[in-house]
């Protein structure tokens, strides 16, 4: 392969393939666009976002080995906007010398979650206690002999998504609901803060780290509410989020974005949750609020290229649209109108046709120069949209 | 048709038409996105930035009657990204009960320079001495039996764009190089500024201005180096040409964005020099530095949203990316890797696989908190991309 230099990707031959389709998919288009990256993108579904806005769209299976195989062949660098791909089949294209960022050795410590957690505690890096099995119908006799103790958290290892995957287990009857495969179950953590860094890293080596963000959860739902930029914790704690995810940066290896969520326990110790090797829903702030937004500096990173300055321009708060409950159907925005006379907001749409109770249907972003008065508009925000069905 | 209301433009079957498949529509796509709008664009160019991201293309001429006539009958609002457009058929579509935004009056006003000074004299609107001419011809006799004196600025009526088709005319000489169809003829300005407004309108009637940005020259070369926002003018010179892009707006009757450009006099007036309806060269900045850029906020408005607000969350400063004299061919962008380790350096590569002398072929925005940091770094960028060819 042509070794290429910065200034040979723009408005050139070079074509990035970019594996899955989706929401971040297509938020990645707007950068790739802007800088005329020529793209190609493979997705399983014809009604993939992403089909219009790459100039070369593929159907195929993320987790079949010929496909990915067949796709990464034709590209010149090859990413990914969702981490379940066929490994086989990047690891034989970086062996041919396909450039594959996050590399594939990266993505295997990620995409299995005991094997991530094994990771953390194989590195010292903090993270909360946990146990491994290789089926759920084990974690029974685990509790039987007293080795597992309620409350626990359970994690299918495996293609978990969006909140999908994950439980709290309170009492034996909550077992037989989980399913059957591979799994973890984690100690419950009462954090204080729930907070995440990115972490950007380009071949050279450049490493950025944005600000920390905050969850916000609803006090009864127990569910986020608002992602926060920046996070209302002290300086040392931010610094000390910020210094732990550099190190899981260092040690797993990626290249372009690492999304690092990690636990404030009670005792202000920061335990790392987990992490996602790609653009991410707590760096969605960043399109309106930051100086360089995180799909773009996710092309920076991954083309080689500098990269940018990941301050903020203003505070900003990111509310997740999901579908209401009891609606299923054509979808609805209802009062989008209103939300969009408020100060400095911004909605997302991500154009799915459906919405059913609790789908991500597109976020909305509050941005102000003081993050007490976005909060305040966030809250309007919320309370005044509603994702329905007609 | 069916009325709509705001939230049917959502992720619903309503599709926006755009005449015009170039940069700008490239921009404006990025927000009919991020919405979900359904789009159709056409364009005289099956190689037109807009083919991709859009929903529909079709190829047509945007001067042809029919072919702009039968775009519009298949779309549910109207709008252009490019002034030079059938009117004859916009107005056909308008009497049929098609939303044509900017409507097809007040492009008639604009598109031939003359009737657009003809406007601001009838209406008060101040703006530099102009005669009107058939034919270039005409020019010398006017200039012969002493109607018209050196130096003067020569326009031709029609279909100028991007600096094409305006000259200063200083001597008997200069006349023979200009075009020979309807031109007008305007008073030199020995201006102090070249000053810009962009002004916003719905349908409901909401009207808002962006703040007033500054065209900075090269003091030799006599070309805009540097569009700047804010303008470093006097507070009362600012409301001024608020107040007149306002009257421009109320009396052209626009709907979206109307680009108002202005000379700020040795005796500090304000002339009015000429307008674009549609998102302009002189709004780039927006993308970075305000709340609403101006593509989303031209969208906002043919769709009878709620528009947003202009204020900035920094200063920006827009640098033309033009094609270096001397250099025709394959593009290649020169030290782009130099100006993105610059601070608060944005480049945005318009996707002209061939360059020439001149020729617009992207911008680069720079953003800052501190206007003269950013014009410090803006020179730097200038002094360091270069557009060549390979």
């Amino acid at each position: 392969m042509v070794k290429l230099s910065a200034k040979d990707y723009f408005s050139s031959d070079f074509k990035l393939g970019i594996l899955g389709g989706g929401q971040l998919g297509k938020m990645l288009l707007y950068e790739t666009r802007k800088f005329d990256i020529r793209t190609k993108v493979m997705d399983a579904s014809d009604e993939a976002p992403c089909k219009i806005a790459c100039n070369e769209f593929v159907k195929g299976s993320l987790m079949d080995f010929d496909a990915v195989y067949d796709f990464g062949k034709d590209v010149d660098v090859l990413t990914i906007e969702i981490e379940n791909v066929n490994l086989d089949a990047l690891e034989k294209l970086e062996d041919e010398g396909t450039k594959v960022y996050p590399p594939a050795k990266a993505l295997r410590t990620i995409q299995n979650k005991a094997t991530q957690k094994l990771f953390y505690t194989d590195n010292g890096i903090p993270t909360a206690g946990f146990s491994r099995f290789a089926y759920a119908s084990e974690i029974k006799d685990s509790v039987e002999n007293g080795g597992l103790e309620f409350p626990f958290v359970w994690k299918a290892a495996q293609f978990g998504y969006d909140g999908q995957g994950v439980k709290v287990v309170r009492k034996m009857d909550d077992l037989a609901e989980l399913p059957s495969g591979e799994c973890i179950t984690e100690t419950m953590i009462p954090f204080k803060n729930e907070l995440a860094v990115i972490v950007v890293r380009n071949p050279s080596g450049d490493v950025v780290t944005y600000p920390v963000v905050e969850m916000e959860f609803h006090p009864e739902a127990n569910q986020v509410e608002y992602v926060i930029c920046p996070a209302r914790i002290d300086e040392d704690i931010a610094l000390k989020a910020r210094k732990i995810a550099l190190k899981v940066s260092e040690k797993i290896g990626h290249i372009g974005i690492l999304a690092v969520e990690m636990f404030q326990t009670q005792d202000d110790e920061i335990l790392v949750n987990e992490v996602a090797p790609r653009p991410h829903n707590s760096g969605h702030y960043s399109i309106e609020a930051s100086y360089t937004n995180q799909f773009e500096q996710h092309i920076r990173a991954i083309l080689n290229l500098p990269l940018g300055k990941t301050e903020s321009k203003v505070a900003g708060i990111m509310v997740n649209l999901v579908g209401t409950e009891g609606h299923t159907g054509n979808v609805v925005y209802e009062n989008i109108a209103e939300i969009m006379t408020m100060d400095g907001v911004t909605p997302h749409i991500y154009g799915k046709k459906q919405t059913r109770p609790f789908r991500k249907m597109g976020h909305v972003t509050i941005v102000n120069k003081d993050v007490d008065e976005a909060r305040r508009v966030a809250q309007k925000v919320k309370e005044t949209i509603k994702v329905i069905s007609k």
